[in-house]
């Protein structure tokens, strides 16, 4: 008999909270602005969907606790980085993060730019730790993953792709393309780092689970970006339309997006299905991701 | 009898424009302005020590061809995103670099930011190509290097003291310790890559040479920022003394800073000199890099 959702999430939260915070050197480490910056961005907030869902996949393939603990902090070490460069002046020019001040209204501008650096570093240290897994090729895979998921051909080309598009029509297939990149390869990482030490088939599926939550998790984004006021989501709401940036919801209409964020929900259920009581948190966070928006 | 150090030189430079060329995407591939952004500011351009002293480090060591390959062309790619990123209006606000516009002024913020990121990624993507080294053990210790000398015990940390003591007086010490992160942690990372497939003595010998070439590296930039003019540099000479950021001339005065260089490359043309031939060509870059400023 396993934990409620809930209390398996709960759980899990606390527990990513402490492997960050024992990843991030201490403040009083020099330089400690810039580490104190680093943990500012990092600790403390975010709902961890990245850590949660490397977590479940572990769950599927019984990776080993050490092994899901370095993916799930190199993943969310990575997102945390992609947030901190997207609020910048110079990018989306946010003010606000998970309810606070985002980090270069907290620190400064060139802080910013350093704790993004630095936490992109972070992550792959985390991940080339000598000994992490029994098999070294198993590892060097891992490093392989999240280094393609966070380049020119994963999140920042994404976020370049996004950059361009302002103001131009895309279509869905573009659009899709952009997201598949900016978002959907991190959460693919996510889950195939966890999946580290399952069989080919396992990973398989879980790849198909990954690629069509991605999709849903951004598709939801842009419904609650059009529905969500600025104090539920935490930061700036509405700003996506008001800077003319093409949506799932401005493409596809606010009814249709819904739709599609259904069916992208069945489609990864359904991948992941055949594995029974193993595959339960990654049903369960698909509903969670999900259910944002229905 | 072994070819001259011009020779090998321009062998070696030749040969890892092509290594880079062929490793950064084709600006044909999406996303096109980011890929031609990234190939703007790594491609055609730079001393190139980096490289140079990864190779000179793998022949002393018999390292293979594809693996200095890849040390070389990593080390490039992080030195190239630190200097996309240092050149930005957040930073240094440099308009200039390599003779030519920076890259923020060639394209623009946004993509000079992710040009940065993209090239961190790239790096880390190169070097955990999966049976890159016959012993995935070296390949994960390349990895760790490479993560330590680039993150905040390393380059960005030493950036980010390097910006904490603008206008602060600084003791040679203190100023030591920003040297070894910022330019030290990566010069020093670039030999011990190249000597991945080194004995431990090799290994070692070649660190203490990497230590002391790289603070002299430093200490002449400092020589070259007060002597040299805009033109011979490439980049706005003077700058350093002009905002006040403590320099080794500026703490020492210019006769003394000349004596530590010397020092310095006396010290570390010692620890590798029992090798005799193979370390030839580390011996004649440590002659290049301390010769500038004598």
């Amino acid at each position: 008999m396993q934990t409620d959702f809930s209390t398996w999430t709960t759980s899990k939260l606390t527990h990513i909270e402490q492997v960050l915070s024992q990843t991030i050197p201490d403040q009083h480490t020099l330089p400690h602005k810039l580490h104190e910056a680093m943990r500012y961005s990092v600790l403390g907030g975010g709902k961890r969907v990245r850590a949660l869902l490397c977590y479940a996949s572990a769950e599927l393939c019984n990776t080993e606790d050490a092994v899901a603990d370095a993916g799930a902090s190199a993943v969310e070490l990575i997102h945390a980085y992609s947030l901190v460069h997207d609020d910048m002046p110079c990018m989306d020019d946010d003010d606000l993060r998970r309810g606070k001040p985002s980090c270069h209204k907290q620190y400064d501008d060139a802080t910013a730019l350093l704790v993004g650096d630095a936490l992109q570093s972070l992550a792959f240290d985390v991940l080339s730790k000598p000994g992490l897994c029994k098999d070294p090729m198993q590892q060097i895979g891992m490093l392989s993953t999240l280094a393609k998921a966070s380049g020119s051909y994963g999140m920042a080309g994404g976020q370049a792709i996004d950059l361009d598009s302002i103001g131009k029509p895309l279509t869905q297939q573009a659009l899709e393309i952009m997201h598949a990149r900016k978002t959907g390869a991190l959460i693919e990482a996510a889950t195939l780092l966890g999946a580290s030490a399952g069989s080919r088939e396992q990973i398989t599926a879980i790849q198909t689970y990954a690629r069509k939550i991605g999709l849903a998790f951004q598709v939801i984004d842009d419904i609650l970006d059009v529905e969500a006021d600025t104090q539920t989501l935490g930061k700036t709401a509405g700003k996506d339309a008001g800077s003319n940036k093409p949506t799932y919801v401005s493409i596809l209409g606010l009814a249709r997006a819904k739709e599609l964020a259904h069916d992208l929900y069945e489609v990864a259920i359904a991948a992941i299905y055949p594995y029974g009581e193993g595959s339960l948190r990654l049903r369960e966070l698909a509903t969670y991701i999900t259910q944002r928006a229905f």
